[in-house]
């Protein structure tokens, strides 16, 4: 979210409550990201009005735009974008994240998602959305095709010759004739190969679907885990699907969300979660929480636990995950529906992690080494204030410990993620 | 083109072949415009590869993506992009545009296109292309789909009131539940309201159906005009056909390409155009040439004229207006096929003026003072080179005479044509 995490950032008096639509805003969040040598910045994104306006900033600026506008003004982190499967075709978004590969000098990632829930189907000729499954198998056939595209240039397709006056060798640039259930796509892209040849391919959902196509094609995972041994179980879980696909199950990076919330002393971090907190108004979180959970606000009351009778979620058509997620935390922690919004606003189903600069690096250092984690997604409660304190406070400690770089050694996204460039096209 | 307007361009000793996919090219391009006080740059785009790879640089940054980048690296200057209403949807691209228009402070512009040919339709899971009525009903349901999007935030729908937690007037921001025949999209736009409100909305077809959408939704119209005869005929008949509407025909910009070929002297101009010339591979040319005819190339010796019997406009699937430029163009001037061969790759059917700066600031006074355009596209023939020659010694010129800005005075591309900005949406 453009001012924090916590949905109630936007209400605090050092926060610009336009941040969403201010695209020097997001240059300053990678300025800071970049001086802390993170591997990368990732945007979600929804092809949608997600929530209610009155509630918190709505709206942002489309991913690959503001992924083009951050390349501009760095030069080595990573950019990650949102890009659904869904709503989108294979030639044009391929392309699309072919030219951001190309403007940052090989800095691309795409998170591919299938986009849960029935409001988008809406903005996109659809009465309702494609169930789970048909959503996950066009997925699928949709990176297949972009891989296609992708690799429809040789690295060295273009020679240039001026004196021949011959520009690229003809049968070095071919069409891929796509066929397929979902798609039908002659090719070749418009567009010559990319710095990294094809950009980073992330996946986040955590579903049994989600899982599949991740260990399929992903080469990082973004996942919410509430507990370390929930992490634990996710990471192996998926590591061994990877392997059991014949994939090196270290070209997969697992990286949780976190959300860190930093201050000089135990109790100066705890007040500033309390001052979040007490900033939420829980009529509308009550709202949103009552449409994840297929029931109406009037069945949450704000000081009991949720209800009994809630549905499996092999019921729910959508965000699986999350929904199995606030369910198990709820229920776990015996949560009342304003404790859970608390939690819930506070990062959103990631875990928080509250207190010095010491304490976060040390949480962070556990679940890394227990099995956990390959690397974490930050996310600060409060933004910018929240990402520079991480970078000024908690990075050196990590970087003292030997557990992060002290500099780039690389220069594309898959160097920083410690991948192996991709092999050269041959079409 | 990357290069230049000039097909051989790249050939010369001072172009960089691989300028197409260099970012920093066209900012270096957009820098130079913008010293220049253009209203605008423009890039041309299609969902396809076009043409042979072999006979020079193909394949393109896509262009919101470009205008991204050029954005950020200027602050002025209006930044023009071309998109098809046949291969897009609505909601993503209504999203983009203002998403551009956004990051640049209101300087974005859409060439709405409806893509001609064949090939485009085989990318996007289609085995032909619609036709050409069907591209142009669609394009105008598009774009009232779009204005509807931008429109469906007020601009004060966020008033992020901190201190009640209410961040927009939820009624400000409301659906626009469109049903017609070729979009059903519920909306609202997942993005607030654009600096300018609505992009600036350009086009440039010269079919019949082509100038029916410019005269109902244009604010810019780029056009190719061989004569000045045909300029005066084209900018009477679209003036007459936007007033008959009942729109002013004063918010209607008509902007035939031109190609400068400058020198010192007539001498040098002619010398660079005919170095330009002789780099042409005619083999490759003639193919293109017999593409667009609708003939093989064997129905085309080089030392002849066009044969008698070619197709009417009206047989013709898309790009019906170049097609026509070219045949009477050819017919007209009794050209052979190498000579249509010289003049097309000169400037892809746009006029070619070849002399001294006075020269070239004599013509364009001569057109605009005789109802033959409101402004130019001006077309260089080679890039950067020809565009830095036509600021450094055209412009001034034009300046002198009072024709031509000699600062910007407003922000937003808008502004820099003379338009009135946008009513506020009311929603």
């Amino acid at each position: 979210m453009s001012t924090g995490h916590h949905e109630a950032s936007w209400r605090l008096p050092e926060s610009n409550p336009f941040a969403n639509t201010s695209v020097e805003h997001y240059q300053e969040l990678a300025r800071i990201a970049e001086r802390g040598r993170f591997d990368s910045v990732f945007f979600a994104d929804s092809p949608v009005l997600i929530g209610d306006v009155g509630r918190r900033p709505a709206g942002s600026l489309e991913p690959t735009v503001l992924l083009t506008a951050l390349a501009a003004v760095t030069s080595r982190i990573g950019l990650i974008a949102t890009a659904s499967t869904t709503y989108n075709d294979p030639f044009n978004l391929a392309r699309r994240f072919a030219s951001v590969d190309h403007v940052s000098g090989g800095r691309a990632g795409w998170n591919v998602v299938t986009t849960a829930g029935p409001e988008a189907a809406l903005n996109f000729n659809l009465a309702e959305q494609p169930a789970h499954a048909e959503r996950y198998e066009r997925a699928a056939e949709f990176l297949e095709v972009a891989y296609e595209l992708w690799d429809s240039w040789q690295d060295d397709a273009a020679i240039a010759d001026k004196e021949q006056g011959v520009w690229a060798v003809n049968d070095r640039v071919v069409p891929i004739d796509h066929v397929g259930r979902h798609f039908q796509v002659r090719g070749p892209l418009n567009l010559p190969r990319s710095p990294q040849g094809r950009p980073l391919i992330v996946q986040a959902g955590s579903s049994e679907d989600g899982k599949g196509l991740a260990a399929q094609y992903a080469e990082a995972v973004f996942t919410a885990q509430q507990t370390l041994e929930d992490a634990q179980a996710f990471y192996s879980d998926l590591k061994a699907r990877t392997a059991a696909l014949g994939r090196d199950p270290s070209t997969i990076k697992i990286l949780p969300g976190i959300v860190p919330v930093i201050g000089s002393t135990v109790e100066e971090a705890q007040r500033l979660e309390c001052q979040l907190d007490e900033l939420i108004r829980p009529e509308y979180a009550r709202a949103q929480l009552a449409k994840t959970l297929r029931v109406t606000p009037e069945d949450l009351p704000l000081d009991r636990q949720l209800p009994a009778d809630l549905p499996d979620e092999d019921e729910i058509e959508g965000a699986k995950s999350r929904y199995t997620l606030i369910v198990t935390l709820a229920r776990r922690e015996k949560l009342t529906v304003r404790e859970l919004i608390g939690r819930l606003g506070g990062g959103r189903g990631h875990r928080t992690f509250t207190g010095t600069p010491e304490q976060v690096a040390d949480a962070i250092q556990h679940w890394f080494e227990a099995g956990a984690a390959d690397g974490f997604n930050i996310m600060p409660p409060v933004l910018p204030s929240g990402l520079a304190t991480f970078v000024d406070e908690v990075i050196p400690i990590l970087q003292t410990r030997d557990l992060f770089r002290t500099d780039y050694t690389g220069t594309t996204l898959r160097d920083h993620y410690g991948l192996t460039a991709l092999q050269k096209a041959t079409v």
